[in-house]
């Protein structure tokens, strides 16, 4: 039966730096909490404050009717969810499985339906704002799956977002999510492209940015990075190497689609030429290097 | 001798859809103002308001202490400044040249150095903002020249933007545009590329929207442009044609300076493809239609 889950026991499996925060929020919101990760020392803070271990993932999913993933990349995705020791094998009939790590459409679409056929309820949720806003509970999250399945969990996931939609059926908040990606994948080639103009013309990049940052060039990426790459922070708020994994998602999803992306194919090279570069866990305004070397 | 510019008289040539605009502000303000331009009919409504006609640019020239340029491309900008007929030759000493085309920063420096030799005053001051910005005196203005040159017209230039920056020496005003057109190219690319995948998806590209405009992939032309292109009004805002000569300027200039700007040279392909296929006169945001065929 579908039902608020005010009172669920919320089981959260990855306490990566994003995870952590998110699972806080639900801890402070009363929520009983039963964290699982791969390394156990990431969970001490949180058990600390009132979160209950548990030893795998199978043991986690039989206690909770709210589970939530927040882990590497697809193939982590699939060993959680699939398998005898998978989430979809070992939770209770009517138990609500939120992915929210950045993973593929169609792996969301293949849980969507595997968990369907025991009864359970599937939704792919990944978020943006990063560290930033899983700290501050300002999360965006970009959901798929049933609309009633979501309205259950939408009280969950308001303790660690603000800009919460519902984009369609399962796999629809995945392919958002790809949206995001690819557009933000074309604003750093737009930004690094400019600040390096900027750099190798006459001017000062950063006088530049008073003429262009409020106008039609203008983009989060510009205002927020363009003065850090400037600098030469290239500290990471999302490292290059889990934004090459996104791209590739998105890439794959979008040739399975038939559609052409030649800025994402741009980026993508950039970015795994920096990677080999040992780069991979800059942040992504590090791309600003590849232009500088030029 | 440099002062304010408060009682000169303006010459203003090239009276397109912007300059139309650009130099009625001037007129309202209470400056003489003399105009000319290639096709007469165009100046009726400003010679209505109190312009004086000129027959041409040199007949133009020895009237005026200020003189401001809005025309079509660097071969029409050249042509004006240089020759025996040219603003260069038969200005007054002391005469200052604003030229606001979008126009090759190397033609500023060498129209910088002609009038320098020649005891004028040229300023590079291309705009951004289009035909809203110009009706409502908010574009926004990326100088290049002299300081005190800038100073003496930035009263004149207040009357028509109202983002006035001195970038630098001459052909800094034109450099920072291309850095705004590098940018705005970018952008295009990430916004139907991220449109193009929704729609090919299951995805709602309006609902998308709501999820990732405010966020990391945010733009101006995301939420300025994406909601025009997916109700199919590909109306021009900035005409394809003229966007084209911008990207082929910059792509030149940054040529020049060995700088690689793959995203500029995509967007430059696209663009010209759609002009071979008769889209020349459509707005820059028909580049949808590009990813749409696909």
């Amino acid at each position: 039966m579908q039902r608020s889950q005010g009172n669920s026991t919320v089981g959260f499996i990855g306490l990566g730096v994003m995870g952590k925060s998110m699972a806080g929020h639900l801890l402070k919101a009363g929520y009983p909490l039963i964290v699982y990760n791969r390394t156990k020392a990431k969970a001490r803070e949180l058990l600390g404050e009132g979160a209950v271990w548990a030893d795998s993932a199978d043991e986690l999913a039989v206690k909770c009717q709210v589970i939530i993933t927040m882990i590497g990349n697809p193939k982590d995705v699939e060993a959680i969810y699939f398998g005898t020791e998978g989430l979809i094998e070992n939770a209770q009939e009517g138990t609500y499985l939120i992915d929210m790590t950045t993973s593929s459409p169609k792996l969301a679409v293949q849980i969507g339906q595997a968990a369907k056929a025991k009864g359970l309820y599937a939704i792919d949720a990944p978020v943006s704002g990063g560290e930033g806003g899983a700290r501050a509970a300002s999360l965006t999250i970009m959901a798929g799956g049933d609309e009633a399945a979501f309205n259950a969990v939408l009280p969950i996931l308001k303790q660690m977002g603000n800009n919460i939609v519902l984009q369609g059926p399962c796999g629809a908040g995945q392919h958002t999510k790809m949206c995001n990606q690819i557009a933000v994948a074309a604003s750093m080639l737009g930004v690094c492209e400019a600040m390096a103009y900027a750099k190798k013309s006459v001017l000062d990049p950063k006088r530049v940015l008073q003429s262009i940052e409020t106008g039609t060039a203008g983009s989060w990426v510009m205002s927020n990075l363009a003065p850090r790459m400037l600098v030469g922070d290239f500290s990471p708020g999302f490292h290059i190497k889990h934004f090459i994994k996104d791209m590739r998602i998105a890439l794959e999803s979008a040739e399975a689609m038939g559609l052409e992306t030649p800025a994402l194919k741009t980026a993508l090279k950039l970015y795994q030429e920096l990677a080999d570069q040992g780069e991979g866990d800059s942040g992504t305004l590090a791309l600003f290097k590849s232009y500088c070397r030029c």
